[in-house]
C-alpha cells in the first residue's frame, strides 16, 4: 500500500491544469493543501490500531491486503465495514474525506461495465478490470465527475438550446472518442491523480451519445480544472485539525478531449443510453451509501460541540439541553441504521459486487439531508452568539487586550480560558466562515438533492402493496 | 400449538371480574369481541404460506415447534423476525396485534430472573422455566402489566401520600405475598389468559417493597378488571377487518391480592430495588423493538389509504402528492431500519436471551412516536374533508338518498361509487373515531412517552466520546 | 333582536327534508340537539356584559341593534370585533360557533351583487338588499353551501364525465332558475334557517352555468339535506359544556329546485362566470378571517388542557412544559396578529363593504391549519395516555369498583378525584372521539384546505417586487 | 438634519480605542467601511420619495423635523412606521440597518428614567431629556450594550465567582461612578457615536450594583472596543451592494471608566435593582419589535433570491417550487403582522412613549428565529450546489477559462451568463460566507435568544384565563 507522501509526490508530478482565481497554478499551490491534508488521513490512518482493519481490505482480484478505498465490495460485512470507516475517519478529519466518490463510482462500474459487456458485447468490464488492477496496486485517489451543468432544468439533454450542456461524444474514433461539455460541483479534482467521468441522469433512446464514462490522469490535455480552493481562516497561536479544514470544489471543462479506448467503460454508442441511466442511478447509490457513513460523523462532531459547548456555560445537565442532545443523536442513529439495514439487505450482483438496499441508502440520506441545517441551528442556540462575535485570535494574545479578554470570556469554574476561546474557535469556524457554509450546501445537495433521494425511493418502493393492504382492510375487492 | 378457538374457550372459561360502565360482565361480553377477533388472528395465520415461517419458532427448552410469541429470542435472526412478524400481522389487524406485550415481558423475565437468582440465590429463574414450559405449551395470550398509576408525577414512589400510588408488597408469607396498587394504560388484559406484573420505573433503596413482579390468571381473586372496551362504529352493508376492530384498555385493581411462590419472579425483598429497575428498563427495551415491527405497518396503512385516496381523486401523481408519499414512507423504513440495526448489533445475555440494541429500538421507537399525528395530518391532507363529514351507511344504501350520493361521490372515472363510499368510510374510522383517536394517543405514549425515550437513549449513548472529538478538533488537551 | 327560543320554534316549523342514517327527521331529532344548543348561544350571549359590544352591532341599513352575526362589516373596527366575537364564543362553544358561514357568505355577496350589478345591469344587489333587510330583522341562522363535490380532481367543472358534479344552472326561466347539483361538508344546513349558495371555485368562459348563487330556507322543495349528526358520548353524572357539543355536517342535494328570481343573487347566465370565481374567494376570504378568531379559540382551549393536566400531574413548572405552552401560545397569537392586521389593513370596497387583507388572512389561516395536528399532540404528550384509557362514568361511580378509582386517579395532593376525572373526560372527548376526529380534520380543511390558502397567498404577493430586491443587491440590472 | 459625511467626519475626529486582531485602529480602516457605508443609508435615504415620510419624524420635544432613528414613540403610527421604515431600509442594506439599538435603548430610557425620577426622586428624567436633546439635534448614531458576558450561566450575577462578569459601579462619587465589567456581541460599537449601555437580566436585591445605565461617547477613556470585523470577500468586477456588506460586532471592555453624573441614567444605588430589570425588559422589548421590521426584509430578500433562482433555472412555476415560496410568504408575513398588532394593541405610559404589546412582539420574533436557519435551507435547497461551488470572479472574467464558464453556466434562454454568475455570486454570499453564518446566528440569538422569548411570552401572557376555560368546558368549579 501507498503513503500519503507518495500522493503528494505523484501529485506535485502533475501538469499544470488547474485555475484559480485566474491563475494557473501548480497542486502545491497553499490554497490546496487544506484538502491534500485531509486525504492524506485515509493513508496515514491504515495503522492505527483503531482503524486498521476498517481502512483495509483482502482484494478479490489479487489477494493482496488494499486500502478499503480502493475496494469492490463482495459481502455484507464489507459493506458494514466501508460505512463505518467512512464515519471514523470523518470525525477525525472535520465531515468529510474527499475519497468516497472515487470508489462509490468503480464499484458502479464493477456492476455495468459487466452488464454492458454482457448485453453488447463490447470489452468495458475487461478495460474496467485493468484498470481497477492498476487503481488497487497504486493505491488511487480519485474523484467521480458526474454532475453536469444542466441548462434549462426543466428541458432533457437532448431538448437544451447547446446540446453541449451535458456532457457528450462528439466524435468517434478507431482508438477513442472525443468528449465536448463540462461537469460541475466535483468535489476534490484538483487534488485527485484520476477523475472518473458518468452521466447524471436517466436517458431517452435519443441520448446515446450522452451515455458515455471514462477515467482520466487529473492533469489530462484539454481539461481544465476551474477550482475553487480555501482553507480555513489561518490561525498563529492555536494550530489544530479544525483549523487545518480546507475544501477543494470544481468545474471541470472537457474542451474536446480525447479519450483513448482503454478508458472507455461506456461509449456513448447507439443502444447504449439505458447503461448510462442505470451507471447515473448506481453510482448514486453507493454514494448515498457513503452518506449513511459520513453524515452520522457529522452530527458526531455538531454533538460533540453542543455536548462541550453546554459543558462550559454550565447547563448540561438541564433537561431542555439534555433534549436538543437526545434529537442529534436520533439523527446520527437513524442515518446509520439506514446504512446498516441497506447493508444487511443487500443483494449480490451478477458481477459479485454487493449492492446495497436502495430504499434505505436513500431514506438515509433523505433524513441527513433534511436535518443538516436543522443541526446548525440546534448547535448556534447552545453556542449562544459568540460564533458569531468572538474577537480575532490576535486579540486574545495580545499584551494589553488579551488578559481582559481572558478574564471575562470564563464560564464554568476551572475550565482555562484558552480552552474557551479554543471551543468558540471551532464553533465560529462550524457556523460562521465560507466552509462551514459549503458544508450546510452539501449537506443538502450532496450525493443528491432531497427531491432526487424522494424520486429514487418513490420508484422502488412498493406503494401498490400498501393499496391492497388499504383495500383489504376497507373490504374493496382487487380488479 | 394451539388454535383461536382454543383461546376463546379458555376465555370462556373464566371468572367474571371484569367491569364495563357500571357492569360485571363475561369475556363473551360483545364490546370485547373486536378485539378477540384481532388476538385470535396470532393463532389462525400460523399456517399461511406468507406467515409460517414468521409466526412460528422452536422452542429452545422443548425443541418443539411454538407460536414466536411464547419464544425467547436466542439470535439475531429471532430478533429480526419478531420484528417482521409483528410488521405483518398488524398489517391485517389495522394497527396493533394485541399480543406483543407477553412475550416482551418473557423475555424480559428471562434475563433479570437469570440475574436475580445469580445474584440473590432465591430460584427466581428456576420458577420463571417452569412458567415459561406451561406458556409455551398451552400457547397462552399474556399482557404485561407495567405502568403503575404514579400520583404526583414531581415525586418518586415512597414519596408519594399515599403509597400504594405504586404497586407494592405489602406483606410477605411463607407461601407468597399479598400486593396492593393498580395498574393502568393495560391493553387487552380484560382478553388475556394470564397477566404479568412488573416495576414501571428505577427505583432506590427506598424502595424494595415497589420491586415485584410475577404473573397471575387474568380472573385472579382480589384482581378487578375495570375495562374501556369498544368497537368501531358497527357496520350492516359494509363488513370488512378495519371495521371489525375493537379495543380494550384496562385499569386493574390488586385489592390485597395474595400470589403464591411458585408465580413470584421477584419477591419485594430488602435489597431487590435494583432488580426492580432493570426489568422496568427490559421490558420497555423489548417492547420498543416491537414497536419498529408494529409502526411501519400502521404507516404501511397510513400510506396505502393515502395513495388510494389519491388515486381515486385522481392526483396520485401530482408531484406534491408524491412528496408525501415519499416522506410517509421514510418514517415507515427509518423506524424498520432502526429494528434492524437493533438486532444486527444485538448482544447474547448471560442467560442466553438476545438483547436488541438499546439506542437504536429508542431512536426507532421516538421517530415512530414523533410522527403519528403527523401522519394523520397528512392522511387528512390527501383524503379532504369527506372523512369528517361522510354521510352515513343506511343514506348510502337508502332507496331515495342513496343513488344521489352514489351519483355525487364519483372521482376518478371508473372507480365504483361503493369502493369510494368503502375507501372513505375506512379513513373516517381512521381519522373519526374513538378507536383512531386511541390509537393517536397510543402512537405517542405506547411502550413508553417520547421523553422515556430520551432518557434511555441518553443513559445509554456516549456523548463523552463525542466530546473528545470536538476536543480534538479544537485542540484542546484532555484532562 | 331575537332569542334562541326564537330560533327553535322556528326549526321545529320546518318541513322535514333531513335525512340522518336511514330516517327522514325532524329538527327536534336528538342528534341534532348538541350543534343547536351551541348556535343558541349567539343568541342567549347578546346580553352577557363581557360579550354584549362584541355581539351586536348597529345596521347600516336600518340603524336598529342587531346581531353581529347578521352584520355587513362598515370600518376596520368592525372586522376586528367580528375576530373577537368569534373567539370569545368559541371559547364557550369548545370551538366552534356554527353561525360564521351565513355572515361570511352575507359579507361577499354585499360586494359581489353590488359589483354584478354595476357591471350587467341585472338587479342582483337590488334584490339582495331586501334579503338583508329580511335576515337582520329575523336575526337568520344561515349556513353557506360552497363546496361542490367535485368529480375527478384533475379535471375543471366542464370537463367532468357528469356536468352535474359541480352545482349548476339547468333551466333558465321567467321567474326564477333550476339547479341540478351537490354541495358536500355543509356544516349546520340541518339546523339552518337559510342556506346560501355560492360556486367554489375560479371559473373559465365555458362555465357560466356553474356562476349561481342563491338563497333558500333550509326546507326547500327538492332540496334534501342528508345529515351526519353526532353529539358527544353522553354523561349522566358529569354534564359539562365540553360533554353537549354536537356536530352536524350536510351533503345536500339539488335535485332539480327550481329558485325564484328575488332569493337569485348571480344567475349563471353568459358572462358572468367572472363574478362566480370573485364570489368563491371572496367568502374563502371572509371565512378565514373567521379562523382568526375561532382557532385562536381552539388554542387557548387547548392550551388551558394542556396547562391545566400539567398543574394536576404536579409538572406545570417544568421548563419542557413551559417551553410547550409557550409554541401553543405563539400559534394563538400569531394567528390572532394575523387577523389584526388583516383588519388594520383592509380596504373598503365601492360598496361600503370593509374587505380584510387577503395575504394576512390566509397566513393566517394556513398558520392555523399547519399546526392542529400538532396541537393535539402536544395536549397528548402532556396529557399522557389516560384519555385514551380512562374508565367509563358508571365504573367512576360504581359502588364497588367507583372508590378504588377514586384512591388511585389521583395526582398533585388538594385536587379531588372527581375533578380529575372531569378534565380527563374532557381530554378524552377531545382527543379520542368521533367529534374530536372530525374538528383536527375540519383543522386541516375548514376554510379552504392548505394548498387553497398557498394559492390565494401567491395570487396577491408582489414576489416580483422581491426579486427587484435581489436584482438591485446583485447589481442585475432591471430590463 | 445631519448627513452621512457628517456622521463619517465625526467618527474620523474620534480617539483611537478600537482594537482589530492585534492593532489598534482609526476608524477610518477599512474593515470597518462596509458596515459604515450600510449606516449612511439612514442618512441618504432620508430625502428619497419612497422613504421620507418613513425615515422622518416630528420631534415631540422640539417640534424639529427629525430622523426617526432619534425619534421617542408617541402613538400608535409611529409604531406602525418605525416598523415598515425598518423593513424597507434593511432590504436595501442586505438585512441590517445596525441603527435601531439606539432607538430602541433611547424609548426604554424614556420610560424607565421617568419611573426612576418619580419613585426614587433622582434626576434620571431630567439628565436623560437634556441627553434626548443632544442626540436630536446631532442625529446620533449609537449602539446599546447590554449583553454581559455573564460567566457560569446557571448562577446569577452575585453568585459568580468573579463579580465582574456582569457590569457593575464599583465606586460611587460625587461626581459620577465609575464602572467595571465587559459587554459581548455588541453590534456596530466600534463605529458608533454613542454606546448607551443598560443591564442585562432582571435583578435581585443583592444586585443593585448591576442596576446602572449610561451612555458614553464611543471613545471613552478606559473603554476598549475589542472588533470583529470584517467585509464581504471583495469584488473586482462586479461591484453591487451586496457585495458591499460589512459586518462590526464588539467586546467592549469597560476598565473601571469613569461615568460623569450626567450621562448617568441609573446609578446602582441601593434599592435600585428593579429598574435594572425593567430597563432590561423594555430594551429586549423595543428591540423584539425592530425584528417585526427587519426579519421581514430578510425574509424578502430570500424569497427574492428563491424566486429569482427559480426563474433562471426555469422551474419557477413548478408546483413543490411555489409551495416553498409560500412557506417564505408566510414566514414574513406573520412576523409581520405580529409587529402591526403590537403597535395596535400597544399602551401609552405614563411618560408619553407608546409600548408595543409584548405578547405579540414576542411572538413575532420567536417566529422569525425559529425559522432563519430554515429559510437558509429553502435557498439552498432551491439554488442547487452551485453556491457552493462557483468558480472565482477573475477565472469567469479570464480570457481563457471565462467563455467556457460564460458558456456553461447558462440556464434558461435569454438570461445573461453574467446575471446568472452575479445571482450566484449574491447565493454563494449569503450560504457560504462569513457574514452570512454572523447573520444566520444573529438570527437566532439577536434581539434575545429563544428561551429568552419564551420567558417573556409566559411571564406576560393570562394562562390562568386559559384554565379558566378549561375549567368551565369540564364542569370543574372553580376554588
Amino acid at each position: 500500500m501507498k503513503t500519503s507522501q507518495d500522493y503528494r509526490d505523484r501529485l506535485n508530478e502533475m501538469k499544470s491544469n488547474v485555475f484559480i482565481n485566474g491563475e494557473k497554478v501548480n497542486r502545491s499551490d497553499s490554497r490546496l493543501q487544506g484538502a491534500i491534508k485531509t486525504i492524506s488521513l485515509s493513508f496515514d490512518l491504515v495503522n492505527d490500531p483503531k482503524m486498521k482493519d476498517l481502512l483495509t481490505a483482502t482484494s478479490h482480484i489479487s489477494g493482496e491486503r488494499i486500502n478499503r478505498f480502493t475496494h469492490i465490495h463482495q459481502s455484507v460485512e464489507d459493506l458494514m465495514k466501508k460505512q463505518e470507516m467512512t464515519r471514523e475517519i470523518c470525525r477525525k478529519s472535520f465531515g468529510c474525506i474527499f475519497r468516497c466518490m472515487g470508489i462509490d463510482a468503480m464499484n458502479a462500474l464493477s456492476i455495468i461495465t459487466h452488464r454492458a459487456e454482457a448485453m453488447t458485447g463490447k470489452p468495458y468490464n475487461e478495460r474496467w478490470l485493468k484498470y481497477l488492477k492498476f487503481w488497487q496496486e497504486n493505491d488511487i485517489v480519485a474523484t467521480c465527475a458526474q454532475t453536469d451543468v444542466k441548462g434549462d432544468r426543466s428541458l432533457r439533454p437532448h431538448q437544451q438550446a447547446d446540446p453541449d450542456l451535458y456532457l457528450r461524444v462528439i466524435e468517434h474514433r478507431d482508438d477513442g472518442i472525443v468528449v465536448r461539455g463540462a461537469k460541475n460541483h466535483i468535489t476534490a479534482a484538483a487534488i485527485a491523480e484520476e477523475i472518473i467521468v458518468t452521466p447524471t441522469r436517466f436517458l431517452t433512446d435519443k441520448e446515446d451519445q450522452y451515455a458515455v464514462s471514462f477515467a482520466i490522469p487529473g492533469d489530462w490535455d484539454n481539461v481544465y480544472l476551474v477550482t475553487r480552493a480555501e482553507n480555513m481562516k489561518q490561525r498563529e497561536h492555536l494550530s489544530c485539525p479544525a483549523g487545518e479544514k480546507g475544501d477543494v470544489e470544481n468545474f471541470i471543462i472537457f474542451d474536446d478531449a480525447f479519450i483513448p479506448n482503454e478508458r472507455v467503460f461506456l461509449g456513448g454508442n447507439e443502444g447504449e443510453h439505458q447503461f448510462g441511466g442505470w451507471l447515473a442511478l448506481l453510482f448514486a447509490l453507493y454514494h448515498r451509501h457513503s452518506y449513511t457513513g459520513c453524515k452520522p460523523a457529522s452530527t458526531d462532531i455538531i454533538l460533540g460541540l453542543s455536548a462541550l459547548v453546554a459543558e462550559y456555560n454550565g447547563v448540561e445537565n438541564k433537561k431542555h439541553v439534555q433534549s436538543k442532545l437526545a434529537d442529534l443523536i436520533s439523527v446520527a442513529e437513524l442515518v446509520n441504521a439506514a446504512g446498516i439495514a441497506s447493508a444487511y439487505k443487500g443483494t449480490r450482483d451478477e458481477s459479485g459486487t454487493m449492492i446495497p438496499d436502495a430504499v434505505f441508502c436513500n431514506v438515509g440520506r433523505k433524513h441527513a439531508g433534511k436535518n443538516y441545517y436543522h443541526e446548525l441551528e440546534t448547535l448556534a442556540d447552545l453556542a449562544g452568539g459568540l460564533p458569531a462575535t468572538l474577537p480575532f485570535e490576535k486579540d486574545f494574545f495580545d499584551e494589553k487586550i488579551g488578559p481582559f479578554l481572558k478574564k471575562y470570556i470564563k464560564r464554568k469554574e476551572g475550565i482555562p480560558a484558552e480552552d474557551i476561546y479554543r471551543l468558540f474557535r471551532t464553533l465560529s469556524d462550524t457556523l460562521c466562515s465560507s466552509i462551514g457554509g459549503v458544508m450546510a450546501v452539501a449537506g443538502v445537495h450532496g450525493g443528491g438533492s432531497p427531491v432526487m433521494e424522494d424520486i429514487a425511493i418513490l420508484k422502488q418502493y412498493d406503494i401498490g402493496e400498501r393499496k391492497k393492504i388499504a383495500k383489504y382492510l376497507s373490504g374493496i375487492s382487487e380488479d
